[in-house]
């Protein structure tokens, strides 16, 4: 039975869903592929537990009790104060797991991955930084980031195989944020703007401050990573992106933006009555085609894959030289702490059958 | 460089198609994951081509050249008489490819498993036969067969995603038959089902006996390795199947069988127009759920997701625990010889990215 060494850093929802379903592989599925995972560490802003060789079930239990009480890491049994993750590698190769939305974390990655470890991401924005930060993290397949599209759908996959097996993408297109597909779909059935964007926070499926559902970029993010594994050299500023509130309410404090709303309500009115006229309906579609990625409302038919989407499914429609006519497309919710875990897990255990 | 030997049963469409990828694999894409793959043996029914290291790119193309010219393989340079695959088997591990449609090649492919040696399969029977032959086939990952259900449509490996990760399969559903679906789509626009089965036949999108297609067997196959896969203990006489044709036309020989498609047109007529006045559609529905699998003629809602499909689409929806209202479903092209290679070569690039 081999053991693979794993290094996890974040210990939120996502992170503690992936805990849990890590143990349960180990205790359910280790003895039909001859491996189990071995925590090494396990790291958040607040603290940080480590272990020579394994850290006990029992205790990454209780760092997960102690997160869901509002506590920290330190505070589990054998937790620690904070370190800097990159303290906790040891020599042996371990696969780093990242399930934080931080900010900077690509030159750590790649660091590891130049001492032999390996590297799966939940968090996007290592993958978004310079296109040269991006091709040093995936060369070789040694960082795999399934959950970073449409949490835990098959879409970096079915990507790779398009490209593994010499398929030539023309076009990947879809609707890539739930929260913006409840939005429109809000919208499509007479809400008012405003009433839609408050009700999507108060529910908690947006975040804190709306704008940063609402302004587009993770979705940019998301086009970014499937326009890079396609092969094109594109950074984040390239991607078009139309945001869905006025520039003007782009400065204001989060609370000023929320009272200010019902400016947007006649423009978006508007667009949908509009695109009713048309027979169309409204949709937040990202397209990545002819080397160019655009974010932004589009009407498109009632009929179409597209226009067929209701709520908050995600869509990823991929149209290359073999699925020409008729794409291949893949749909289904594509958020949510425990199907982004199992697409974190799903490619620790990609990486665990290449081990050697 | 890594050198993954693989032999290869079957030389028609999906065969020589696969020839084609696993040479631009080779060239365009091997450098980057650190292996080649070597044709140490290529067979079908007429002859045999075989080296020690590696039969030359130019002699693969060879005989696709002679195949295409409805030679055989001994008309290739180095091709030899027919032999039993199984002796063309080395000591040393390799993958053995199975892209033919023949009967009773388990027993062989077992043999081989127990040898040390991995398979990828693209022809369904071999994980039809006896429940103890799949366990046998599919213990451990030996065997990869993504090709067997919706070709190159990410649908096993979907499946084992959610299995690996600690999901829960409730239901899998859908159309997993291109041919039977562009016939139902024609009975909906008010084609008779005599015409629309010569139709399909003219166009070679049925078997040249259209039974084999209407029986609803290769459904019923795709069924039971789904349900298998998923942990059902079935046998291929478990799956209830409705085929598309009276009983009483079971035993006719294929022309007779065809100069009375007549006889079905108006009981056809009836159930697509009694499923209409319901604001329903006609689709070949399989249904995997509760330990039973069952196949046949289904009158769906127009807005469902299978009512959506139109055309020789196959859509293939998972319901699980986590993806329980909203399920995550798979869409596009479930057939022609390019997409099922391209499900081989992938799984050829698994197990390779595995070898030690």
């Amino acid at each position: 039975m081999r053991r693979i060494p794993i290094l996890q850093i974040g210990a939120g929802g996502v992170g503690q869903a992936l805990i849990e379903q890590v143990l349960w592989f180990n205790e359910h599925r280790g003895g039909r592929y001859g491996f189990r995972f071995a925590y090494i560490g396990l790291a958040d802003r607040q603290g940080a537990i480590v272990a020579d060789e394994r850290i006990p079930p029992l205790v990454l239990r209780d760092a997960i009790d102690a997160k869901r009480a509002g506590g920290s890491l330190a505070d589990a049994e054998a937790g620690g104060p904070l370190r800097d993750w990159r303290n906790l590698l040891s020599p042996d190769p371990c696969v780093v797991i990242d399930v934080t939305a931080q900010d900077g974390a690509e030159d750590g990655l790649i660091a590891a991955i130049e001492q032999g470890h390996r590297v799966v991401l939940a968090n996007k924005k290592p993958l978004c930084a310079g296109h040269e930060s991006f091709t040093a993290l995936t060369h070789g397949g040694r960082t795999r980031y399934e959950a970073t599209v449409g949490a835990g759908l098959p879409v970096i996959s079915t990507l790779q195989m398009l490209l593994d097996t010499g398929d030539r993408v023309e076009r990947i297109s879809g609707c890539f944020s739930g929260t913006l597909g409840y939005l429109l779909s809000e919208l499509e059935s007479g809400a008012a703007y405003s009433a839609a964007v408050r009700e999507a926070r108060a529910r908690g499926w947006t975040e804190p401050d709306p704008r940063d559902d609402l302004s587009g970029m993770d979705v940019a993010r998301k086009a970014l990573i499937l326009a890079r594994t396609a092969g094109m050299q594109l950074e984040l500023s390239d991607v078009a992106v139309e945001p869905l509130f006025g520039s003007d309410l782009a400065d204001q404090l989060p609370e000023a933006f929320m009272s200010q709303l019902e400016r947007m309500d006649e423009s978006f009115r508007e667009r949908v009555a509009q695109a009713a006229a048309d027979e169309r309906v409204l949709r937040y579609v990202a397209d990545v085609h002819g080397g160019a990625a655009r974010i932004g409302l589009t009407a498109v038919e009632r009929d179409s894959a597209i226009g067929a989407l209701r709520g908050p499914d995600n869509l990823v429609v991929f149209t290359t030289q073999r699925y020409s006519e008729r794409p291949l497309s893949v749909r289904g919710p594509g958020a949510g702490v425990e199907v982004t875990a199992s697409a974190v897990l799903s490619d620790l255990i990609g990486h665990a059958r290449e081990w050697r």
